[in-house]
């Protein structure tokens, strides 16, 4: 581990200096309000020692070279919605907010792309771009809540990912602040390039070890205007998960497949008050297409009744918005169970996605956990809930460690990887160093040693320096 | 620049050891044969000092530590179909072929993946999904001739790319051989993961010179049944390029958009033997849809006739075989006009095609030189075709010169790069340094000093060293 200096009054005034006093707060609120993202463990929080307000990228690129200077460690923070504690400044130092990094430099109709700063809430670039016929496809479940920044620093999924891919996919250009405190412009608005390397693919899902993205050059796609989704309920598991394949390969191109096992079919629809179909042995499907014509609509919405039907659906229903209601109040919805509770995400290949989730079933047995299974079922994406109920925390503790070891081996072993979209960060740095091959973590390492040799940017993430 | 050591009875024999004698070969007329690739003026032609043929990925691995121990460079050979020299072997040493890594390891129809060794052929790989209904959507122009090692390397785009990407967008996961010998597995078969640095979009598109690429996961997709092909002709060049934002935002989806000016016109059409229609004053765009029903077919076809008529199109016809066959003699039709000729490759944002078309045609009439322009007109990459004709060397090579910098400079200016597909090779490795922001280039060159620090692999290519 690397060895950081202690922010001392030199280090503030230097801060100051670039930013106005204003914007370098260390009051003791303020700090102990920066201590946690949206983990709710104790255990994992750690107040920051100052917390810096930059609102250009110049000021950004001056903090990252005093942090160089003065040898202390910065941890970005977005909208602080990271599930693996990517926004907690575990090695203390600096956490850097960007909220003041919230505009929109250009929307381009005609061109179909618009420019943002980091800052920028996920929400507000979907809708401006809808404003105009036009989709941004990146969409995280946290959307609403969310920044642009995080989703590009994390590779973010969501529900459309089986559509049009990660965050990954819905990008140009960055605009990027090294470890070192250059300024770099990574990739540019192109269909394609073969000019040096890709560094913008590097940066994003680098979980701000790599790099600070300041802003980013977004494509847009034509905003489909018809719309149909599809409930197809199951009582066989591997029935419900086999027929994701299906609908790919019949070019249905849904913009969501959504899986809830039983135990969330039950907690949502007691916590939404509705009694949905088959309350008591359902897995559910969800399934949304998208067109341009209402005849694409047609012919795709006459397959995929035939697939679901095929496939050996229990019932094929219209998705109403009760439906997605029951999607969005997932994670509330385990709150009835227990208070405590505990959501990993894990991604298997499509065809290792039934036997993965029956896998878990089954090994949730061995345990006292209550054990819930959520997909975004298109991608392989698992999201495994854990309820701690009435164990003790060392029981808890124990057991969530061993269950959780015991599937991702299995992950692994088909030839999946620890995460589909929350990132490693902290949370899982340790299992990133278990089950990596260390030539590829020792890749990994080369590169963050190269680009960031005072292991400065968000320390104690991703990967052990 | 980095100095190496000659090749010496030492080398040999240690390369002989990992190899046996006869994949070792030094015999004059050999190496004589390996001295270029798809580049014709002898002055960039280089002869290598061994040849060697590895047929496993731990035998590549064993010869990259023995180029670390002597200091001798390794350039590796696919096919040889690069079109920016990035297969000659510039700074001399090894040139390592990969024609008996040959093999296509598994092919899995119902995951919709294959697995091949980097010495397999494009065609094969097309051949082989195929068979099964399924598509491999790579495709350079080169595809009956390369390599996929190749197309890895390069990020090879093609006459799909406006609907599928770039080859980066076909690949799951890389083997790859590093500059210092460790055989690391990059990526994984998911449809999305953020699970440490994405490794492997680093090393697709950086030629050679991050790593060997030796085998790679590929995805498949449903192979579409139902195909037209439409010839638009136009008389104005804006109002052709202007259709093909009209075509993306209608959601067609086309598979292939590609544009013929009338330069091009004329000389397939010349070298075909054909007359078709506006031979003296049209500009072809080839349109291509396929669909995975016909009903999907019917649509688009209707939709597709009537944004070209829209669009000005002085004729809107089917475009039977003959249209196609005009598009893959383009390159042979040129040599009617000049035995030597030069194809260069720029890309520019897709709102900036048109007027960068005419900004080479305008700017042709201040040379000597035949200016022809073809493009992958969904994707804004041009291809500009210089005829030598009568020129003496020196006034050819001035015009050249003087030529490509104004129009790099004018790309560079409305947000394009270098390359879209051909990649910097050696070729443009000073236009490289020249073009890029420093502190991108510098990126590029604190990874790869990293990660090859004995500059090993592809020395002379893409960045210098």
């Amino acid at each position: 581990m690397s060895t950081y200096n202690k922010i001392n009054r030199e280090i503030l005034m230097a801060l100051e200096a670039v930013l106005g006093a204003e914007y370098v707060l260390t009051a003791p609120e303020i700090l102990d309000k920066y201590k946690t993202d949206e983990e709710t463990n104790p255990r994992y929080f750690h107040i920051p020692e100052v917390v810096v307000l930059p609102g250009t990228t110049h000021e950004i690129a001056e903090i990252v070279k005093l942090a160089n200077k003065f040898l202390v460690p910065i941890t970005v923070r977005g909208a602080g919605t990271s599930l693996s504690d990517g926004a907690i400044a575990v090695c203390g130092g600096i956490v850097l907010l960007m909220e003041r990094m919230n505009k929109i430099l250009s929307f381009d109709e005609e061109g179909m792309y618009m420019v943002v700063e980091a800052g920028v809430s996920t929400k507000a670039i979907q809708d401006i771009a809808n404003s105009k016929k036009l989709l941004y496809a990146g969409d995280p479940c946290s959307a609403e809540s969310c920044m642009i920044g995080g989703n590009l620093a994390t590779n973010a999924g969501g529900n459309k990912a089986v559509r049009y891919g990660t965050t990954r996919d819905q990008v140009y250009a960055l605009e990027v602040v090294t470890p070192t405190g250059d300024i770099v412009n990574m990739g540019a608005r192109l269909q394609k390039k073969t000019t040096g390397y890709c560094l913008e693919q590097l940066l994003m899902g680098s979980e701000g070890t790599l790099g600070i993205i300041t802003k980013a050059t977004l494509k847009l796609k034509p905003l489909p205007p018809y719309r149909f989704d599809i409930l197809a309920i199951f009582t066989d598991v591997t029935k419900a998960i086999d027929l994701v394949p299906k609908i790919i390969k019949a070019g249905v191109t849904p913009t969501s497949i959504e899986f809830m096992d039983n135990n969330f079919v039950r907690s949502t629809n007691d916590y939404c008050e509705t009694r949905l179909p088959h309350y008591e042995d359902g897995s559910y499907i969800i399934i949304t297409v998208e067109t341009l014509t209402e005849d694409e609509l047609d012919i795709k919405m006459e397959l995929l009744d035939n697939l679901c039907t095929e496939s050996g659906a229990a019932e094929v229903l219209e998705a109403d918005e009760r439906v997605w209601n029951l999607r969005r109040n997932c994670q509330e919805s385990v709150r009835i169970i227990s208070k405590v509770n505990l959501t990993d995400d894990v991604v298997v290949p499509l065809d290792k996605e039934a036997e993965t989730i029956k896998f878990v079933m089954s090994t949730g047995k061995n345990y006292n956990l209550h054990v819930m299974t959520l997909a975004h079922a298109g991608d392989g994406n698992l999201h495994i809930c854990l309820c701690k109920g009435d164990l003790s925390d060392e029981q808890w503790d124990k057991e969530v460690a061993e269950f959780h070891a015991e599937i991702y081996a299995y992950a692994y072993k088909v030839g999946g990887r620890l995460s589909g979209e929350h990132g490693i960060g902290a949370k899982k740095i340790k299992e990133l160093e278990k089950y990596t091959e260390p030539s590829e973590l020792a890749v990994m390492k080369t590169i963050k040693k190269a680009m960031d040799p005072n292991n400065i940017l968000n320390p104690g993430k991703v990967v052990f320096m």
